[in-house]
């Protein structure tokens, strides 16, 4: 999907959620469990619930591949479910070398047609570029997170500059692709950094997950990480998928992405 | 598999070999494109070719995702081919959020029997203490890697310290978890930073790729990063799976871990 095509839902639907499906047979109401492909069934009545406020969906593959074969059986039929005119998210965080990246690619590119992967940049450059080579795909590069574990590496201080390992990463890596086919990972959490990033690149796209049930704020969020066009895509997964656990949970699921939706639209 | 079981097996087959199954439909021999999975088959000639001479089989992820559902079905046959006093290494590089995490824990230590998986730390404390919760499984830390891009980001010096970011991940990672619980990944092209790293922690194993096609020497892998009891598994993957392309390939693959290990006894 090409950056224009996703503006343009963005502005059809008035919302930029992205709606994280970490499907876990744990949470999912217990009469799903009888059907032949629980995860499915459920990831399908989310998305059809969803899919009017939600312009990405984002499945989290350690939640399939708790299921082996059958995890990733889920997770085809669920992308090959969802319209396609959304914008997909495998939220993989892969990062190897170069020959092994291009493996990476061509399995959520090609085998599966994922619009975007996550990717981790520990590796550096070789763990990158590899994605880019696809047109019409993104590399969306782990920025600084939302989680505790956050601070431990890329929050600390680089010698002869005053930037954290977490800046050098994300202003080096821009230098590898373009805004039209590099997003990255910005915790929710930490609106101040939030908005130091907007700075740095003032057009890439940033893939917000943390409001909701990590705590961070929708408001505070479009204030600090908006840019001229919008510029976000703000992940919500719990707070949508598991509101509800009865029969109705895909009606409770839409509700909440409505009202997402709703306050997204006032920041557009 | 505990540290002991795996010194045993050291000790019994004087080698501390690794062969990494990297298997590609385009580079395999093509007699095998007619079998049902030819993934498998390849797999099963050279894990019975190889068994002899190597502790650790170390399946690359990327490698068996690129055939989507049927990528893994191959693995877990693969895995549940390779004897159960065998070494396995799910060469995943994982690293995610701390729930997350569990659920990729569960996948490799539980649903499919890997005794262990490469993790990568980005994401700090939370993205590793979860893989450590399972007895007799492993977290192998991605530390310094032997790729053109560690340069990029692994190699940056910390302020306030004479630490470099692969250092500090390292070191504070070492806190989380025992020698017994715990790898790094250690390229094997930089001998003085092995050497380095051994000093840093004189009782861990270092899981090291890089001899043979990315150019590192077995001898000097040896001289700068043995500990008292062995404390590496080095790695090879296409000098070993792609050393013949003909109806042989298993054969020589056999010849190639074969001399190897003849070499490692050298320095055990």
């Amino acid at each position: 999907m090409t950056r224009e095509q996703l503006l343009e839902q963005i502005n059809k639907k008035k919302s930029f959620l992205s709606v994280g499906l970490d499907t876990d047979l744990s949470k999912i109401p217990t009469h799903l469990l009888d059907t032949e492909d629980p995860v499915f069934e459920f990831n399908k009545e989310i998305i059809d619930a969803t899919k009017e406020f939600a312009v990405a969906y984002k499945p989290n593959l350690a939640f399939y591949e708790v299921n082996g074969a059958a995890g990733w059986i889920s997770l085809q039929k669920t992308l090959d479910y969802i319209p396609k005119d959304i914008f997909t998210i495998a939220d993989a965080k892969r990062g190897d070398i170069g020959n092994t990246s291009t493996m990476y690619a061509k399995a959520f590119f090609e085998t599966m047609d994922f619009d975007s992967l996550t990717i981790a940049p520990y590796m550096g450059e070789d763990s990158i570029t590899p994605y880019l080579a696809f047109e019409g795909k993104w590399a969306i590069v782990l920025g600084a997170t939302s989680n505790k574990g956050a601070m431990d590496f890329q929050d600390l201080m680089l010698e002869m500059s005053s930037e954290k390992v977490f800046e050098r990463v994300i202003k080096k890596s821009a230098e590898w692709g373009t805004h039209e086919n590099m997003m990255y990972v910005v915790g929710a959490t930490r609106p101040k950094l939030l908005m130091k990033i907007r700075a740095m690149l003032p057009k890439h796209f940033f893939l917000i997950p943390g409001v909701g049930a990590q705590g961070g704020s929708l408001e505070a969020v479009c204030k600090s990480g908006m840019s001229s066009d919008c510029g976000i895509i703000v992940n919500s997964s719990r707070g949508i998928i598991y509101a509800d656990h009865s029969k109705d949970f895909a009606a409770i699921a839409g509700e909440k992405a409505h009202q997402l939706q709703q306050e997204m639209k006032e920041f557009l």
